[in-house]
């Protein structure tokens, strides 16, 4: 009875964790969206390698990490060498992107996150893509942070809002949203300024992490490289920062052609 | 020699506190600049208070703090019952922006962060304002986070280049504002949507704080409302990302009128 209250924050975190051989197998059994399963390094048991399969054939990445990583993860729990951390949402899927944009009547409006590691950075994006009537977030299933408790938490509930897709390949994916018409356009640094760009149409803007931007290759699929001038003397904006400014740069365009369109 | 490195975050804190009677008597002595002096809750010895008088008179917040938690703040060394922080960079004045924007022959495009009580944003902002091209940053004295090691974190470098002012009244300086021919825009929800808003003259763009908005002095003597659009569920943007689409909307006015200006 004298335990100190728990924060509602580590509770979170807690119930986001999914320890051991057993707990592990059920939430695979019971199709729970799971984001990531941990392997302890070493010679794990048949029992884990099993399952570790399993979510590998249900395309759940797997990290093999340090034992001492997991104890400290779980709170010295008896974790058997292998934890799955659930994803505050379930993932969705392409399709439910398409749908949503056709639902609201407006062309698709994309988000793709482009490797993203810290938690901050991509639940800051899905919060400002959910604002800007963004239609969808695209992830790359590795190299990149989930949908953990802490990106949900820092997306301040945008999670629940708008679909988040995880895929394996994001230049693959890039080749199908032009073939359905999007155009995509890469936020870096030597492109076209930003306020020079037509964004009225179907668009998917990609946004790259703060330290290595965008990979050479997706920024190659890109249709365009769009800019925004840095006028002072530091060199980046925040990921969230430019993803906010580029949204409502699309935003923009699509109300003023909604105005256009009704004169 | 076994000791633990000491992480540089860690030290970058506690070399920003300046701790006990002799260490705060020396600071405020040398001219340096102090974003805040905590005084323990009780009752403080006369050399205590000749020293909250001497901040006082020096324009420095005195907050009055529970001793605990001026024990946890320095790592339980002797405090005598008094700290102060050192600023990461002095406070700059108002003509100092003014300098500034003349220096770089553009109209003044000043940021007025009111009151913002979380380090994170307002290194946020900082960051962005000095992107965008803004000439200076302006806060409260009262009611705000100051110029301390965690803002000088997060504006990464920012706060080396773009002046920031403390002053005592954001509505007192809004007025000054007003009569050196600055137009003061609120971001807010009930205002005139952002892409009507013509930006090309001198600016002060007023940003609030998440939870509180703008207090309503603030905005009652702003010239005008501007609000960006909430396209989504969700019902507000993070106070950095709308300080970054209202800024590069100031920068696109500026970039637009030198376009019409040159042809």
């Amino acid at each position: 009875m004298a335990n100190k209250p728990e924060s509602p924050r580590n509770a979170d975190r807690e119930n986001s964790l999914i320890i051991g051989r057993n707990a592990v197998a059920e939430a695979l059994r019971s199709g729970r969206s799971i984001d990531c399963v941990y392997l302890a390094k070493g010679n794990p048991a048949g029992s884990v390698l099993a399952l570790v399969s399993k979510a590998k054939s249900a395309g759940i990445p797997v990290k093999e990490t340090d034992p001492r990583k997991l104890d400290s993860m779980c709170g010295h729990a008896n974790h058997q060498g292998i934890i799955a951390s659930a994803a505050v949402k379930d993932y969705a899927k392409l399709e439910d992107i398409f749908a949503l944009a056709q639902a609201r009547g407006e062309p698709p409006f994309i988000i793709i996150a482009d490797s993203l590691n810290d938690p901050q950075n991509l639940g800051a994006i899905i919060r400002t893509a959910e604002c800007a009537g963004a239609h969808g977030v695209i992830i790359p299933k590795h190299r990149s942070v989930g949908l953990t408790w802490a990106v949900g938490k820092v997306s301040a509930g945008a999670v629940e809002y708008v679909p988040v897709v995880r895929v394996n390949n994001l230049a693959n994916t890039i080749d199908a949203l032009k073939e359905k018409g999007v155009w995509v356009y890469a936020a870096d640094m030597d492109g076209t300024p930003w306020c020079d760009v037509d964004f009225s149409g179907a668009a998917a803007l990609v946004i790259g992490s703060e330290g290595e931007g965008i990979s050479r290759l997706v920024k190659e699929k890109s249709d365009y490289v769009v800019s925004l001038p840095i006028l002072g003397k530091i060199n980046s904006l925040n990921a969230s920062v430019a993803c906010g400014v580029l949204c409502y740069e699309v935003a923009r365009a699509r109300i003023q052609k909604r105005k256009e369109g009704a004169t």
